[in-house]
């Protein structure tokens, strides 16, 4: 048995489980998986015996429960710092600690417009105000980010780290509702897309049984 | 001058911004303040030379940008390691990370429905299921952390650690809005509401001139 197991819930919708996944398989952090349906009957009930919050992700190490998907990044930071699983440099881990921390707290617009579904692909319209200023947003953080580290590797930081994770679920909602983005934006999302750890998980997903109409965006 | 500069809200309402003040305040570490009156005319741009979100808080150290209230958070303590700013025991800090970054990115009922103001004293009604349930939420939250930690202080973690900056603006909540809890959590508010940094925070915060009707609740 791995001394770590993730928790997390559908693969064809549930974005916050696709980080912390993500980051372990890229970083060869071998760990068992537990797969919880989400809105299901009984779900819940077994979501809070894995999960304080009653959410995914949740991700066990030895007898350490730790739950929320940026606090199993730094954690997971914390246990291999031989890793640089933040990229090393002072003023690099506060850049993308700032921008992961933004994602995770916000966005909300393109959280709720444009739900992570690994099997869409559409058009969406129409764009309201402030989907477009998140839009816009998103690829301000990525062009800052890829311009100071293009020498280094094609992610945020040069090589993967848990910016491209927190992002990971952006780049597959830009490419599955044709979000226009410009030549660096696009390029950093085929970088992303072209992981093969991220196309096993879209496989998986897709081939899921459960439709959730709530999660759900019509053309 | 200062090393470290921290760029923050109104006092009476940006409960964001208190997050990291108090944090920095209670473990001495010196910084300057720059404070911009939030949702005024001119204030984004104000707040865009500061923070590339455009949202306080932001955090300068020497020549490093850090925005967001946790990410600053976590800049801090790895700034400095020796005053222990999370909970140094691997499984304390696992939890201290879970319920922040819990709090981080939820608790959306409590965080519309009675807004932090510290001018406010009133007893909020209706009760909603939702505002219910997070409400319990937190208090457990509260309880869990105080069982395993009573004999080391009255903090979360019994020493003051970013959990506690994380939840102070919930107690200062609780507080203005008459929220019932039982006796650990009432004990647990008590403490918070007692440090000089905090009453500090809040006799600036009301004698603040602004108003700000959207941020305001009736009774
Ligand atoms: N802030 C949390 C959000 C977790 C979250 O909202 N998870 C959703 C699925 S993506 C969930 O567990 N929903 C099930 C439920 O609420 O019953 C994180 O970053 O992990
Ligand atoms: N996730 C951010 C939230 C920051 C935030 O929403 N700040 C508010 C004030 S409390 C703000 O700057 N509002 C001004 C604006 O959006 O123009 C954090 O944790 O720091």
């Amino acid at each position: 048995m791995s001394l770590n197991r993730l928790v997390i819930g559908n693969k064809n919708y549930s974005s916050w489980s696709l980080r912390p996944w993500l980051l372990l398989r890229e970083f060869g952090i071998p760990f068992s998986e537990v797969k919880i349906p989400l809105y299901a009957e009984g779900s819940k009930e077994t979501l809070l015996r894995y999960s304080p919050s009653g959410k995914v992700p949740a991700f066990c190490h030895e007898n350490i429960t730790v739950w929320d998907s940026l606090a199993i990044c730094e954690f997971v930071a914390d246990l291999y710092p031989e890793k640089n699983i933040w990229p090393p440099k002072l003023e690099d881990k506060a850049l993308a600690r700032s921008v992961s921390n933004e994602m995770h707290s916000g966005f909300f617009a393109i959280r709720n417009s444009l739900p992570m579904n690994c099997r869409k692909q559409m058009v969406f319209h129409p764009m309201t105000e402030s989907l477009k200023s998140e839009i816009d947003r998103v690829c301000e953080i990525w062009r800052v980010c890829r311009s100071r580290h293009s020498e280094k590797g094609p992610f945020l930081f040069g090589e993967f780290s848990i910016a491209d994770a927190m992002y990971a679920p952006i780049v597959l909602r830009f490419n599955s509702y044709g979000i226009t983005v410009g030549s660096t934006e696009s390029e950093y999302m085929s970088t992303v897309l072209s992981l093969s750890s991220l196309k096993e998980w879209i496989a998986e997903g897709v081939a899921e049984k459960e439709f959730l109409a709530d999660c759900e965006v019509d053309a």
